[in-house]
């Protein structure tokens, strides 16, 4: 067979753009940085956002949507905000054929726009707290895009709420971190991804406190999957969000935000690909198992053979499998085998003549590749059965990468060093700030602080910490 | 009781300013002609899009995602289009703190950079019909603007589909226009739109033809709720989607672009709503059924009465009602009515300790405003049929409105006289794009054409069409 992708071990980046184009998940668009997601993308993309839509209802949020426009001036009300995004902004100079009074910028994230409603809307401690999220598009400008991992504009969902305390504030930013991101991580994305609080110098602009999910990637480098920010009284300062509180004083309220992003579908490609394609956990994929009919060498007995098929595919329906139906009989089947591999169905399933005179059908897995001859009464059960196997194996198989590839070491120069293959967990205490520098300047990060239980310290001052460096995406 | 919202009768336009604010739907943006939409009107836009969503993956379309930015070069290619767009456009001048070289547009609509990609994609008959759609942000810069009605920015899906002849297009279109926007339309939004032809002067800019679903607001204006557009070769031609053919040949295809937009909030509220707020139709509703704990007067017996509720609420959720739960008992039962009547859900359940006392709860239907004891064992089976009656009874007293208030008429003079104050049918005949001139000259349009059996026409040319000439937003 004719290489479809480039290994991975040749030349890892490039297989990640051989996926995304092989397997039609994405295309560039034609102002730079820019993508266009196909079908095959989209789909994935609408999965995600039904899995993570329905754990930040279950946390209280409720969805709205603010514009797509800023007043520059908003941007400038919060002092590190704005310098954080400056660099990155797409201004609007002209509308209606007119030039604008006041240029706006194109939104790059929304808490200063939710910050103004926010101080409309909260009145007193009974209006708190006000929990929001958006599903929506933001611009970022970038110098080195790549397909969904840096994109100019992508689609993310962002989460802003308002408390009455800061410990409340805490409380939620953490809920949303555990019980929405982690959980839909390990348990949909089957991706081990490592809890951890971003040190001072890798905090969101605006945020006093950054909460990150990291993932490892198949070439031991690190993506930041989502964060989950506690911002303090500084946007409710600047944009004077108060409340009258019980005892009649009136208070500056505390805000959180958090999102995660299209970036997510980069996550989910380098995780898990292989050198055939993408590989889909099963709880995600839009197609779980995807019934193929193969063509009689001497064209003979089709019918019966698409009439198997049809059966199986209803059956496999009604037992809530998310079900895909290729007849396209006229392409040849290899092609089709090879479409399905890159597309990382998790299951195929393959009627044909010759097995079903035996009573069978194949069950192909793409986890492992395996092919098994079933009889047609076991498939669904099969299909089943392999489809939970399966998303325990990738996590199983991803957990292990992270770990085989994560050293434990003593020193800053010893970090360094070992995050040319992987992660390096060293003590905080070894790194610091200027050690964070140090690294910086080698292009190796401080991903997270954890504790040495694994857990997520309440601040970088305290003791024992454990840093984790790495390079990124 | 005070007077909550402007009476329609009064000031239809006020009127409806105050339903947004009063029932929390939407508040002006900041930046002119934009919109935030709250969470109570952005989960019934959440209930439109599900139901949408769901019709337009059945006729076949698989969703994507197109860039935000368009260069403005791709809007020239076709020039009626341009023509059309260009007062409107939104323009980004610099990104990433630098001049652009050439400046982008924000998106208007999408037929121009997905014309792009269709080109890329479509190489053989085999890849026709191509059929995509998106749920997206689109910009158009409003010099009126009018929340939900015409924003600058607003929320829409836009369909865009690519086909090997003008006839399959054109049925496509039009499967679009019946299964997809007319029965989610009609059998979920509750309103008996009128399915007609645009005339030349009203189509869609770069469209050969225009289909379009007119509702009738309550005070007897026209809304445009939809349209689907054949676009012949044009955008075909501009942008060189071509195929070869089964016979060899290479030809250009033939599209379609459809759109439905959050301006449908705006007929929901225009078409069922009354002096007392919002009228949701159950089957939209993503509360249907609002139970309420009526707090005793004395303060006495709540624990039972909230415990008797809770149940209500679970059976319901049980029997597949979307359910709301009020337990606010500090703040005033009255203030709480009037907010449930504000927000339109389509029933109420008030439990309270009286009413309990003797076996019942209260349903409390919005469409007719009538109150009924109900056993607390018959709630639910209550409920379902009040959702049921009440579905119809809407749709039931929109169609008479429309009925009512359409006249037939037999010159122009009398169609724009009839024009104050609802819809006139008038032969197509008698007014021609001469007397269409005329009539707009005068705040009246052509909303569209229809046969006299009702049908949709294929050209503007049939003999004995209808006009339907009205005022609209």
């Amino acid at each position: 067979m004719a290489r479809v992708l480039t290994p991975r071990a040749e030349d890892f980046p490039r297989w990640y753009q051989d996926v995304i184009a092989k397997a039609q998940l994405a295309d560039n668009g034609p102002v730079r940085g820019t993508m266009v997601i196909r079908p095959t993308g989209y789909a994935i993309w609408e999965r995600m956002q039904a899995e993570m839509d329905a754990r930040i209802k279950a946390a209280g949020s409720e969805n709205a949507y603010f514009p797509l426009f800023i007043p520059e001036s908003y941007l400038r009300r919060e002092a590190e905000h704005v310098e954080g995004f400056s660099p990155e902004l797409a201004v609007v100079t002209h509308g209606g054929g007119k030039q604008l009074a006041e240029p706006v910028v194109v939104r790059p994230t929304s808490e200063t726009v939710i910050g103004e409603f926010m101080a409309k809307w909260v009145d007193s401690y009974r209006d708190l707290p006000l929990l929001l999220n958006q599903w929506a598009n933001v611009v970022r400008w970038e110098l080195r895009p790549r397909v969904f991992l840096r994109t100019s504009e992508f689609l993310w969902q962002e989460g802003h709420t308002a408390h009455a305390t800061e410990a409340d504030a805490r409380a939620y930013a953490r809920k949303i971190l555990h019980e929405v991101y982690e959980d839909f991580m390990v348990g949909v994305l089957g991706i081990p991804v490592l809890v951890g609080r971003k040190t001072a110098g890798e905090r969101f602009a605006g945020a006093t406190n950054t909460y990150t999910l990291e993932g490892m990637m198949g070439d031991g480098k690190a993506l930041q999957m989502g964060t989950s920010h506690e911002l303090g009284q500084n946007f409710a300062r600047a944009f004077d969000i108060t409340y009258s509180s019980a005892t009649g004083g009136v208070e500056h309220a505390w805000t959180t935000s958090w999102g995660t992003s299209t970036r997510m579908l980069g996550g989910l490609i380098m995780c898990h690909g292989d050198d055939n394609g993408l590989r889909v956990p099963p709880r995600l994929a839009p197609v779980q198992a995807h019934v193929m009919i193969v063509k009689d060498g001497d064209g003979g007995a089709l019918g019966s053979v698409a009439g198997a098929a049809s059966k199986l595919r209803d059956a496999l329906r009604d037992a809530g499998v998310r079900v895909g139906f290729d007849d396209r009989v006229d392409t040849p089947f290899g092609r089709r085998a090879v479409d399905a591999e890159l597309k990382g169905y998790p299951v195929r399933v393959e009627v044909g003549p010759r097995d079903l005179a035996a009573g069978n059908a194949v069950l192909v897995r793409r986890t492992d590749g395996s092919k098994t001859p079933v009889a047609v009464p076991d498939v669904v059960a099969s299909v089943l059965a392999a489809l939970e196997a399966d998303q325990q194996a990738l996590y199983d198989e991803a957990l292990k990468l992270r770990l085989d590839r994560t050293v434990t070491v003593g020193t800053l120069a010893d970090a360094i060093e070992a995050s040319a293959t992987g992660w390096a967990s060293v003590p905080w205490s070894e790194v610091g700030p200027a050690g964070e520098k140090e690294a910086n300047g080698q292009g190796v990060t401080v991903r997270c602080l954890i504790r040495a239980d694994g857990s997520v310290p309440d601040s970088e001052d305290e003791p024992e910490l454990q840093a984790i460096l790495a390079r990124a995406y």
